[in-house]
């Protein structure tokens, strides 16, 4: 497996998911930065472990790789009449959906290949999985589109000189090319524009350090890598003008769930007077869920607080929290940059209005 | 060196400083909570390279490895005329304290033992080398007692059922036996006060995870273990009714200098109205230094960020910014709990009256 090629997006960064003559394959992200290592997927289960494994992360990526993994699931039951395949693929949906609880990107994605199933009028379930693929390709591209149209909005608020900070990985890594977070800075990067980023390292998987501080620098971007802790004295000395996030889901009054620690962040920005943004696709918007206090967090292994790497470096036995995200309550937030433009306050009244108008 | 004995404290906790037969040793705590293994120190480079490399650390623990090292760096050169001795103490005490720039307390060590040793009219630099071996203890005894005093005062802050966080390691191995942050802890649970500890892991060495976590649950204290973008959602849920930590070095006006992070926290719980406290030996106040602004802040290797354990875990040639403390402004601070009780703000009016009343 070790030597699968991985093919390059227009950044010039490697493809975190692709779809190749009929199969999936994924970036290990859990290897890098030490190793940049392909994997193909070949059964649903194994899809599941490498999200529930973090191999694929980020909200949007897991929606596309949940499009793709359902292909994974359903590609041995294209003999099957279409009444039975058709079961198989909302049954295979549902389970594949379970995978993380807070992602609202992965039901998102399964959903939408579910729906797009059951409108067709296939003559056969193979004729059928030939336009699911279709559609699961057209979810990527879309993906790639919208997540670069956040970064033609976003690319506005980071000027000449600035500083931005930013937490975990909302980077291409984390969804298709530009990524949501990493998508302004991307673009004002093309733009000719001169910043620096200071990447949180975003404990306990350090996504920030292996993923985002790998990403940028690949890129070309001025990236200064910290710890979670130094947030605060860095805005104490005026290096950073602002902050951009991305989301797992937000609900529809601007509550943002994201990765843990964001909460924080938010906090010391409103305390610096510094804005705080978040960059996601509009459908990471959760208009079923009224607000921020419903969403599910996800409780990790109390391993990946205890160990660093495969080392252990906390006392045996000890008591663990690990909650996998933070729900940052809406007035904290400056703005949410969307594909369609960016949302202003007051979150409910927007969000609603451009739902109105819209659709979710 | 592996089968040194190390012996237990009043709380039956591993000493982390002793003095035996003449001789230094230390407990190297970058090998807790893998391993519990003392050293002995036979040069003051040694001694030195100790304080460095953080085998021993917490600024009153720094304070008294700092004079008895003076002894280490001295004992050799007993055959020496009393003024060529004399002069030999203040130079290696002025080499001695160069070792970290932030810890007031390692310079405060040395400047009462080149004080007391001035002062003394020893007929012999022998006669003189045991007078300050004498003071050397009479510091670490009297850290003993003030560590013990700080908890006295400060355990009335702990209610039942509370929830505690707290910053890095001002705990047992800081200093000697009770800690400053963990005295209140101790005496409360010596008082059979039921309460939680929440220990952030601390980042980038983990004094949290390593030591905090570690002496805690060896003295049977309900801790449980954090990373440090965890307390903003933790203070959300309401888990943390108080936070003490403690400092290396406060301002005359009350602005607190400690490990990297703790600022973070304090604004943290000023955003959720949580009190957020500093216990300290009333010698870390620092009344040359009128605000916090003139701290020197160190910058640390960068490789602590971007490794962890032997790992690495950021990409090669990574920008990296290390300090090593932050800055608490004092209107964060509910108030400092000292061997002399709770001090109040306004700070800058406080310490002074206190300052006027019984000196430095």
């Amino acid at each position: 497996m070790a030597d699968i090629p991985i093919p390059k997006n227009r950044l010039n960064l490697p493809e975190t998911i692709w779809w190749d003559e009929g199969e999936l394959f994924l970036l290990d992200q859990t290897q890098l930065p030490l190793a940049v290592v392909g994997e193909r997927q070949d059964t649903i289960e194994q899809v599941s472990d490498s999200i529930k494994a973090l191999k694929v992360r980020g909200a949007p990526a897991i929606g596309v790789a949940g499009a793709y993994g359902l292909l994974v699931g359903i590609k041995n039951d294209r003999q099957l009449p279409v009444g039975d395949f058709m079961a198989r693929v909302e049954s295979q949906a549902a389970w594949l959906g379970e995978a993380r609880p807070t992602a609202v990107n992965l039901k998102w994605g399964l959903k939408r290949m579910v729906e797009f199933a059951k409108a067709q009028t296939a003559a056969s379930s193979r004729e059928l999985y030939d336009l699911l693929v279709e559609e699961a390709i057209r979810i990527h591209d879309e993906d790639r589109e919208l997540c670069r149209m956040v970064g033609v909005h976003g690319a506005e608020l980071i000027k000449p000189g600035n500083g931005v900070l930013t937490h975990c990985n909302a980077g291409s890594l984390a969804t298709s090319e530009f990524g949501t977070a990493t998508s302004p800075m991307y673009v004002a990067h093309q733009n000719k524009v001169p910043f620096k980023v200071y990447a949180d390292e975003t404990r306990p998987l350090l996504q920030g350090a292996r993923l985002t501080s790998w990403e940028l620098q690949q890129a070309g971007i001025d990236v200064t890598l910290i710890t979670d802790n130094m947030a605060a004295h860095l805005m104490s000395q005026g290096l950073i003008d602002i902050v951009i996030t991305g989301t797992d889901r937000t609900a529809a009054n601007g509550d943002v769930a994201n990765k843990i620690g964001t909460m924080g962040v938010a906090i010391l920005a409103k305390h610096f007077g510094i804005p705080f943004y978040v960059a996601l696709p509009y459908s990471t918007i959760d208009f079923d869920m009224p607000d921020g206090k419903g969403i599910p967090i996800e409780e990790r292994d109390p391993e990946e607080v205890t160990h660093f790497g495969m080392r252990r470096t906390a006392p045996e036995n000890i008591q663990v929290l690990s909650p996998a995200f933070d729900v940052t309550p809406n007035e904290l937030v400056a703005g949410l940059i969307t594909e369609r433009g960016i949302i202003r306050p007051p979150f409910k009244e927007n969000l609603l209005r451009e739902y109105a108008t819209k659709g979710a």
